[in-house]
């Protein structure tokens, strides 16, 4: 086991090393320095992929036999050998060819995005698909469909059958909700636009970043193009966010990262240097992402505490706005065309969108340069809206860019999870509000810590959310916590 | 040799990741990051030696045979080897403990210069010289003395004889020389000092940089505790520099590091991912360093050219001032305590001070905790400064803390250097001080360029330096040249 761990010690050394290339890259790097990073990228990439992959790690999997699964040793070893033998189907050689794809594609996607030239683009996206196709073949005996085998890198075992299925549940309810609040009387929200300088929106970001559980001490903030976040230790978290001098979004990009940053911050140190940190469901990510962002960010109680905040930063523009008015505003629901900025309600069908379009290209049914204009169609058949650009349309997102296909559906499926964990958490701390409301989130925190968090990758994502919720992915909850939210603020029955 | 190419660029990847996670250390990591930085640096280190000090490395080299030495191929053979020879004396696991202690080292370092608390950092420095008599040891049967063998890391086959030789010269000259000083009428520098707020004195900084042949698109430049160059590719170049808004001494700390970046930016492209890149000369870099800092940055004709720039930027504390005044004030002599704000004549002696020093910290003859008293009493006797405190004695420098001992001497022997190539360029380049007082440093970065920089790690240090003055290191011009400048400004015979 020692050996093992010292191995696994040694990828986890390199694994972290590759994120500060990629986290520098996109917040500190000088443009020029694209292609050697991309080498350097590789390099740490394949070295890494290339120790794991030895028979010797496989000797060790096979001389440490069958262990308690609910130990972490044993858990230690399910993953190690998952991984492994998944590893093991992929040439090093594509790897890394995978790798340099999409450190290129990134910058291009940055540029192309800038000036809504989806040409630029484009091959970039071919060169991604054609390597995702090679990517899939590695796994043609798995059993699994080609788009299944892309799900299983973000999320373990999912299935697209069952995904698609809850999106059918969501899409019988979201459609008309949409068009529902659609014949409502909208929300006042001109004052949530107007001139907001980004060193206040950072002041106010660390304001509520601060009680919420970052410190300077072991974590970071800075701005980038696509906000993210990353743990180049567990001490060393680091979140990016975006602003926009004309609005107060980057609140929501900030806390979403937050929710990722708190998840990776509050492992057990115990599974320190191993594969048990490597948070790889995303699902469960995502969960606290959105948690934090909506659940929290969009609540009534938390603009009770922090309202008076921020507008004592902004006068000019808050002055006479009631918190009330304020969170009925952050909870605006309108069709719109970007995802990140998206409310609540729309979110989904951003997804589904998304979801849908991203299988067609892996199926090769949708060609790459069709894209843009099944995009579109997309947009005004679920949300109604005519997407002006590709900027704003197919070119916002950076995860096709650096070849990420499979993961956007972990978005929405976390979506659903938050609500169901969070719905356990209000049953577990009957003053949840309350403490909300008086800037009190060490409970939440320590709760979420304790039934998730702490655990890293030691159970399988399915069973780390039973045990939380007591049973498996359910839709439900998140529709009534959304129908809920739109009779709240449209005064809508539905 | 497509194979040694190709292992050999594996291996500059990894060396780069290390420096970024060096550089991200040392000016964006969170503090509690420390411990799995130093872990993930000492991994990298390690395995970039690994696959270095391999057999198969000898047996490609032994393939190769001996190569014409001026062509590239000749030359990078010529490197490697010298490279592989010393790189396998050395066990990889001392390597990733000394990695280790320097990482650890630094930040001990920097919190005890913070609090004066010579005590909190006494424990590394004891860790580092227990190390480096390890080190030394691995070298037994080099010939070289202990001493000489921490040297060659810095400056290929440098000698302490010589360099005793040299420095013996210059005691014999600078000695008197600051007294002489010192009986003088001084110069005044009452304008100097002030309130300089930092975001101008960023400014400013990239007001100077840009002529010189800094750009954005490939360099950056940011705050730290102790100013470093580093270059994580050569079109990524990280400049630091440290601010103080009580005077402009920032400025020539940030020339001196440009003086480093752009060497290492200018070397020619086709010696990339190899070891040719790695300018390993601390000599002839410094060289530059110093070169930038002081015969280009503390000159009259720069001065001409950018004085009436930086009055703009600081009118309150400098209109009315002339750019004579504020040339012959940045070239104020005076002792002083810190090495690094030092004027050009006392700076040999804050050297040859390190120099002894840590010659007799490794041969055993001094005890670490008996070095700031030692330290104090050098000062008085070179200098005659009473050092107040050890944050400004013995704690200044950041060298110690991350392990390098021998490094200091390159500092003086590159400014010694630096004037030999001075005295060249001034002969190819006629109208030099012309080119500078109209911001012209093209033809002076050209011919350098020509001369040194583009040659990357091609020749040995001593035999560039020979090609390039027709000569060896020669101390007599350097003397010249700070006799003419304290007659220049001084008035006095000299």
């Amino acid at each position: 086991m020692a050996e093992l761990r010292e191995r696994l010690g040694v990828l986890h050394d390199l694994h972290r090393a590759g994120w500060l290339l990629g986290w520098d890259q996109q917040t500190m790097m000088p443009p020029a320095g694209t292609p050697a990073r991309s080498e350097q990228i590789a390099t740490v990439d394949r070295l890494a992929h290339e120790l794991f992959v030895s028979d010797e790690m496989g000797e060790l999997l096979d001389s440490l036999g069958e262990l308690d699964p609910e130990s972490v040793d044993g858990a230690l070893v399910r993953v190690t050998r998952r991984d492994w033998e998944k590893a093991r189907m992929v040439p090093a050689e594509l790897r890394a060819e995978i790798t340099r794809a999409e450190v290129l594609g990134v910058p291009a996607w940055a540029d192309a995005r800038k000036n809504s030239d989806y040409q630029a683009f484009l091959p970039h996206l071919r060169r991604h698909l054609e390597l995702k196709r090679r990517y899939i073949e590695c796994f043609a005996d798995s059993g699994k469909s080609p788009y299944d085998t892309l799900l299983d890198d973000y999320q373990e075992d999912a299935r697209s059958e069952d995904i698609t299925a809850v999106f059918a549940r969501l899409k019988e309810e979201l459609i008309p909700l949409i068009r529902e609040v659609a014949g409502a009387e909208q929300v006042d929200t001109s004052f949530a636009h107007g001139h907001f300088p980004v060193e206040k929106q950072e002041l106010f970001a660390r304001e509520i970043l601060e009680p919420l559980g970052y410190s300077s001490e072991a974590w970071r903030l800075d701005p980038t193009v696509h906000p993210f976040a990353t743990s180049i230790a567990l001490d060393d978290i680091r979140l990016t966010t975006r602003y926009s001098e004309a609005d107060l979004e980057s609140i929501f990009h900030t806390t979403h990262e937050f929710g990722h940053g708190i998840y990776e911050f509050s492992v057990d140190r115990e599974l320190d240097r191993t594969p048990l940190v490597e948070l790889n469901s995303m699902v469960l990510h995502e969960s606290q992402s959105r948690l934090w962002e909506n659940l929290v960010c969009r609540s009534r109680p938390f603009w009770r505490f922090f309202f008076p905040k921020l507008q004592e930063l902004f006068p000019d523009e808050l002055s006479g706005v009631t918190d009330e008015a304020w969170w009925r505003a952050v909870n605006r629901i309108e069709p719109s065309f970007i995802r990140v900025e998206a409310d609540e309600v729309t979110y989904g069908m951003h997804i589904i969108l998304r979801y849908e379009l991203e299988q067609e290209l892996i199926s090769g049914r949708l060609a790459p340069e069709d894209l843009p204009e099944a995009w579109n169609a997309k947009m005004q058949e679920y949300l109604g809206v005519d997407v002006p650009d590709d900027a704003k349309g197919v070119l916002q997102d950076v995860h096709w860019s650096a070849g990420s296909f499979g993961y956007f559906p972990t978005y929405l499926l976390g979506t659903i999870a938050s609500v169901q964990i969070w719905e356990t958490a209000q049953g577990d701390l009957t003053d949840l509000d309350a403490q909300m409301e008086a800037g009190e989130f060490g409970p939440l925190r320590e709760w979420l810590t304790d039934k998730l968090y702490r655990w890293g990758r030691r159970l399988p994502p399915e069973e780390q959310l039973r045990r939380i919720v007591g049973g498996p992915l359910d839709a439900e909850p998140y529709l009534r916590y959304l129908k809920s939210k739109v009779s709240d603020i449209y005064g809508v029955r539905v």
